[in-house]
């Protein structure tokens, strides 16, 4: 049932029992940006931790009691603590567990991660618009415009940081929760929207190179398929490949 | 030109100069419940600080300088630093300035107070909604019944926590953070949304006596008068009664 591969527990399916002792509990979907946010804290702090992957094209009851929103991720103690939405869940992790932290100790460096997340959060919307768009087979330029546009002040963020990565010159916590976005360009069907940003460039080339990065990867093909029954609301959707 | 009843800066006016030493400048608008915010913590841990209202219907140029959303409160440090968005701000000021912790040390406590908020945000929007059909002469019923089950959750939540505010028996980060919108009920015209709440009513009431509330307290009155000219688009609006 647990795992990173196993399949989506849905609508009918038992709410798991307790968390075992010295582990923590992620509710993920295979396939969710959102989620991949998490799995990259948990590996890049090394943290042990059990996948329970959820059907979100049919969901179990037991979801909304453990997040009133209904969505993934969510994190569930051993003490039976449970934290949802993706920014809260990393931030938990990075300060509840030891190793390296993830946000600097510099409040205004943490709060300037903030800022730039607050900004990326505009960029998810649209690149989904655009996949939708081409899809139907609609004209997707203008949401291709405004996620280039958007874009571009990332490239600019870089250029003026004058470092590999937006937090310094190692991978911390912003790099992680933009990268899902980045990871997902060609199956959002934008991977030529790097073509002026050679900062953003090298910024995914030195991402792909993060042990944590390359272990929560997933195959474009995959979420080509993935996505071919999601967009027709099909239950099979979360487990396409699993 | 500074100050908390000073006149806003609107179009075609020049940036302020830098920040004095010692001392921390909010750029707010005298009725907004977001930049009251900032404002309840600043008053809440003593931190010296300066207001420049800026005009939200004339918006000087100088203003998306200082935060790419053109949006208040925006903070700015004696060494040039800007921070915007109002929990961010919030939280830059608890985790730089010493005296009083606003938010709890234990991280699962920390995720806690920031998953409520994120559940809080589906309030200021119905709030608005509501507002504007009563003032059109429209039904107003169907957003008044969704804020109200929304506050519906909060009371459960504070009946559940047994205590007097949402953090403990002491005013903590999120009862600011959402305090804003209580002190505007009236103005909203929705106090009668208290009524099935006993616990939150007492909350209310608690928070009226606390020392940044009380200071930050606007008349319902005037922003009765502000939301006149605002719904009009007038470039007044923000300086109603200043």
């Amino acid at each position: 049932m647990a795992g990173e591969r196993a399949r989506s527990l849905g609508k009918g399916s038992t709410s798991p029992g307790p968390v075992p002792e010295g582990l923590i509990r992620v509710y993920s979907m295979h396939f969710c940006p959102f989620a991949e946010r998490t799995r990259l804290v948990l590996k890049a702090k090394g943290i042990k931790h059990e996948i329970i992957n959820v059907n979100l094209k049919n969901k179990p009851d037991w979801l909304f009691e453990k997040n009133p929103f209904g969505l993934v991720p969510i994190l569930e103690t051993s003490k039976g603590q449970l934290i949802y939405e993706s920014p809260i869940t990393c931030e938990y992790l990075d300060e509840a567990y030891p190793g390296k932290k993830l946000l600097p100790a510099d409040p205004y460096e943490r709060a300037y991660q903030k800022m730039l997340l607050e900004r990326f959060s505009k960029l998810p919307p649209l690149a989904f618009k655009h996949l939708l768009a081409v899809k139907n087979g609609e004209d997707s330029s203008a949401p291709k415009a405004e996620f280039s546009e958007k874009l571009g002040e990332f490239e600019e963020i870089l250029a003026g940081r004058k470092t590999v990565f937006y937090g310094g010159d190692s991978v911390s916590m912003i790099d992680y929760m933009i990268w899902p976005w980045f990871e997902r360009l060609e199956f959002f069907q934008l991977p030529d929207c790097l073509q002026h940003t050679p900062k953003l460039r090298q910024w995914v080339e030195a991402m792909k190179k993060d042990p944590a990065v390359k272990a929560t990867m997933t195959d474009a093909q995959m979420l080509k398929g993935f996505f071919e029954l999601y967009a027709k609301n099909s239950p099979e959707a979360c487990d396409y490949g699993l």
